[in-house]
């Protein structure tokens, strides 16, 4: 399979790695022929990002026709571009999509969705949620499933943070050390408030319930106003605050919700993330790392070589 | 497709009722031409088993000629018989078989696999282990991922038995109660001696950690012989005894071990099921309902949806 790549960064870099590693062990060929910068186009592949020419991530799409678009760049929310038109552009021409990029998920769900059905080309999305552990990809080896509710903890940062507010730490230093640790970033606007979460629940929300949703759907509140004494109060009567993400017939939310032991969040602490899934056949859950550029890129990866092996 | 059913209990019923109701749903078309039990053949599909004439699932193969073949009969651990020569002759014919049998994988996993690989007939085994919640096939949405270690609580009637014992009952009344819910079958020997477990352990070892397993590799001991006293004596140690199956490097083992809240298996209570993949990306859990024929039937079910869309 012939690709361009869009983005550089910690999760593109990875990729490569097991791209040119394991994927061959799988009998999979993918030739990345672009990598595609803010800073402009590099044709063929290597390490480090040189530019080749100008131009955009459309202009490499028109000029080395690839099979498979791969789009590893940060997230844009305002308006989901360029990914957004990129995508659109790519599965109209049948040519397939696999994206670890949340925004132009959380913004234009079915207008991606309904064109790579009208058109052929297939839509990859499982590192948009929960990096490498299968989520959406869950939900797709189940298929006819009638899920009720979604359900998890979708942000590792700030369950970190509630992790050692928990312990007795002020919301100022868990945040501190979160950054320390790199697991929140300088500006931790979008995870303390509860919108990256927020995202990733419209994605499966559309994708596991079948809604119509949106960034806009979701009532999301974040943990910032959260009092340590609040949580320490708490803990004595044997409850834990987690930021849950809830989806549940029209009902999307991204809230601090007090949990007890009997709960299957209530154990999920740290960075980890878990996911809770109520159906007509079965409950269940699943639980591992949220975050990380080799579980991202794993999820990229696990997406390009099931498809390449005919499933979506 | 055009498929014959080996097996007319709960199991096969439920998936006649989720074949012709969801599938269609899902695109998916499956004519079950023939029923076969121990009685004979029944030649087309009924709520009740009707023999319409004598022979074995073999006969069926010749007469019908079908594009899959569905084993939802009980296990023979003696040889894997009729279904082990069943699935040889399926797949080398290029027959897809999909199965909620365990015995002829537990048996002769390798000999099954390598004849579907060599000649195209297609294997899905979800079913066999956790029923419907993805465990081989969690598995196989995380292509390339070198998994280290496979650890889980693969058997309900044992955890069932485990955690009303941790609350006080003995073993016979746990067993009781286990019967009465109909969690334990009147012959519970193949639960509570840890053989169950152990041929759903070797399933998941030759898949997930690519083992040359087979049921005669795996070192298990059962429940019996665990006393109340010191389930209650650890449990004022903070601890609890898991029948915990495990896979790591050549060592397959399903013992009861003493485990503490920090172990991912330790909330793990009742009928529930859990199975921890330790991997060089990431360490991920999947927790849900282990058995019931709905859920049985749901794993076989997707499995077939899967396979009809080209996954496996």
């Amino acid at each position: 399979m012939k690709a361009i790549m869009v983005g550089f960064g910690q999760v593109g870099r990875s990729l490569r790695t097991l791209l040119q590693g394991r994927a061959k062990e799988l009998g999979v060929e993918v030739e990345i022929e672009a990598v595609v910068t803010r800073r402009g186009i590099m044709i063929g592949d290597g390490e480090e990002f040189r530019k080749t020419r100008d131009g955009t991530a459309m202009d490499a799409l028109n000029l080395i026709g690839p099979d498979l678009v791969i789009d590893v760049s940060s997230a844009n929310y305002q308006t989901g571009e360029p990914s957004l038109s990129l995508y659109i552009e790519a599965l109209r021409r049948g040519v397939h999509v696999v994206t670890s990029n949340k925004a132009p998920l959380a913004l234009k769900f079915w207008e991606i969705m309904d064109t790579s059905r009208r058109h052929g080309g297939k839509l990859g999305f499982q590192a948009t949620v929960m990096s490498g552990v299968p989520s959406v990809n869950l939900i797709r080896v189940m298929p006819g499933l009638k899920i009720t509710r979604i359900r998890g903890i979708l942000n590792g940062t700030t369950n970190y943070i509630l992790s050692k507010m928990y312990q007795g730490l002020s919301y100022e230093e868990a945040l501190k050390e979160a950054q320390e640790l790199g697991y929140a970033e300088s500006n931790p606007e979008h995870d303390v408030n509860g919108f990256d979460a927020a995202a990733k629940l419209v994605i499966l929300a559309n994708y596991g319930l079948g809604s119509r949703a949106n960034i806009n759907s979701v009532h999301f509140k974040g943990i910032k106003e959260l009092s340590q004494e609040r949580i320490i109060a708490l803990k004595r009567q044997g409850k834990k605050v987690k930021l849950v993400a809830e989806a549940y017939g029209n009902s999307l939310t991204v809230e601090p919700r007090e949990i007890g032991p009997e709960d299957p969040l209530y154990n999920i602490d740290g960075v980890t993330n878990a996911l809770h899934i109520s159906s007509d056949v079965q409950e269940i859950t699943v639980i591992g790392p949220g975050a990380g550029p080799l579980n991202a890129a794993f999820g990229v990866f696990s997406d390009i070589v099931l498809m390449s092996k005919g499933l979506y």
